[in-house]
């Protein structure tokens, strides 16, 4: 049972920006959170018209009982300029899907999209450090988890892609940025692998089979899947017939939105 | 018991703009009236500096799901310039205290600050129509207030302030839009007054008195009092002295909410 949501004159507003708009589930969720915490603040959605979005933006950072935004869909690139500072994963990939206001009302972003995936490992007692990961997808969701794989120390990531130069150039970027971290393309999970992640959207259609060619798994591996459904993907039912552990599109939305509310509470801490 | 208040993405927004604005009470009043008429929409307060409001005001009315917009203390009068069109009481008085959109994405203002008066009285079973009218105070209440007065048919307002001025300046502009009104700037509640209204800042002070000088009043006076007070005041318990029924500032409160929800409404039952 949750506690009821209130909003007065003293509360404290977060919105979610994205075109459309009426899809998101964020401001129940985060409202929800905040409510249960006894916090005065609530997430609300806010539909910004793609063709007004840089003009919009300053705009509505400038109210001043705003402290922090979310953003979506078609977003997350075009928000990264109008921090004054990014998170090492949000530098790394070049977009943001949160922002907090800091106590000199200069706004901060991250991108929490990939680190949901960690957190929701870390929330199942699921090791990340020191696994070998072959990843499917190399658009936005697939960046920002190969950003949080390889800042959770994992030794190697494979990034599978049917667009190999998104793959290639996505492989390059990180390189720069962890230099620790063997990277590479691939076109399937090779043997040696332990650690399994679909980004891509192979899931979402209901007839949808696996994202790829996957060898028999050892029990070992752990497999995630970013597609949240209402039944089991095929890569989760492959997972859970090879005595595998796995991380669902569920369990790392509850890991973003921890990792997003640990980041607008230190915020909220130091003012 | 009301209903819980849910924001879910397809929440529809209305916001309350002030500076400040931690003290509005509206967020809460309409987003629980909101959620007991089963409207998916909730009023949030929004903090927008006074040196940012011409700047911020054209973005705040892009946002794609923001229904209507509640405008407080100091922005009531520029907030005018951005309504497409006023009703006969914001244009009168050149202010407005609450917008909503239209089915055309424009933004229409009037101002109920005076309505909320005369629909607390009618909530009471009072008639307005035909009485003769003492008004305390010139400012923004009492002008939104002589306005309603005037359009809901009073034969007469004496307009009482002591900078006699700016009640004259009201007299003036009252006269151009009312012709069929008795207009004139008093300076005391003459023999024949059946209505006495305070639109004064006196009894927001504990030890307040009266707004000015005042005559026994005759049981069918009815007397109206814009001060919001945990205890009544002065003018209030005058009035109950004298056996006359009363409005006082919670009653115009509360008139006022209903005849902005039947604005709001109007609107969305065009959508």
């Amino acid at each position: 049972m949750s506690a009821p949501i209130r909003i007065g004159g003293a509360t404290r507003l977060y919105a979610i920006m994205g075109d459309p708009i009426a899809q998101v589930r964020s401001p129940e969720v985060f409202s929800a959170r905040f409510a249960d915490a006894g916090v005065d603040a609530v997430v609300v959605p806010w539909h910004v018209p793609v063709q007004r979005f840089d003009a919009l933006v300053p705009a509505l950072l400038s109210l001043a009982n705003l402290d922090g935004v979310l953003v979506t869909v078609p977003f997350k690139a075009r928000m990264a300029p109008f921090a004054s500072r990014l998170g090492a994963t949000a530098e790394c990939i070049g977009a943001v899907n949160a922002l907090r206001r800091e106590t000199d009302d200069s706004w901060s972003g991250d991108m929490f999209d990939g680190i949901g995936f960690v957190r929701g490992a870390d929330n199942k007692g699921e090791r990340i450090r020191g696994r070998r990961a072959a990843l499917f997808g190399a658009g936005g969701a697939g960046s920002a988890i190969a950003c949080a794989l390889a800042s959770a120390k994992v030794e190697s990531i494979d990034i599978i892609d049917v667009d190999r130069a998104r793959a290639d150039a996505l492989v390059q970027r990180l390189k720069a940025a962890f230099p620790g971290c063997a990277l590479a393309t691939a076109s399937a999970v090779r043997k040696g692998i332990d650690l399994v992640v679909n980004a891509s959207p192979v899931g979402m259609g209901a007839g949808d089979g696996l994202p790829g060619e996957i060898p028999p798994l050892d029990a070992d591996t752990l497999v995630g899947d970013v597609v949240i459904s209402d039944t089991p993907t095929a890569l989760v039912r492959h997972a859970a017939r090879s005595g595998c552990r796995w991380v669902d599109g569920r369990d790392m939305l509850g890991g973003q939105v921890d990792a997003i509310l640990s980041f607008f509470a230190a915020s909220r801490s130091a003012g």
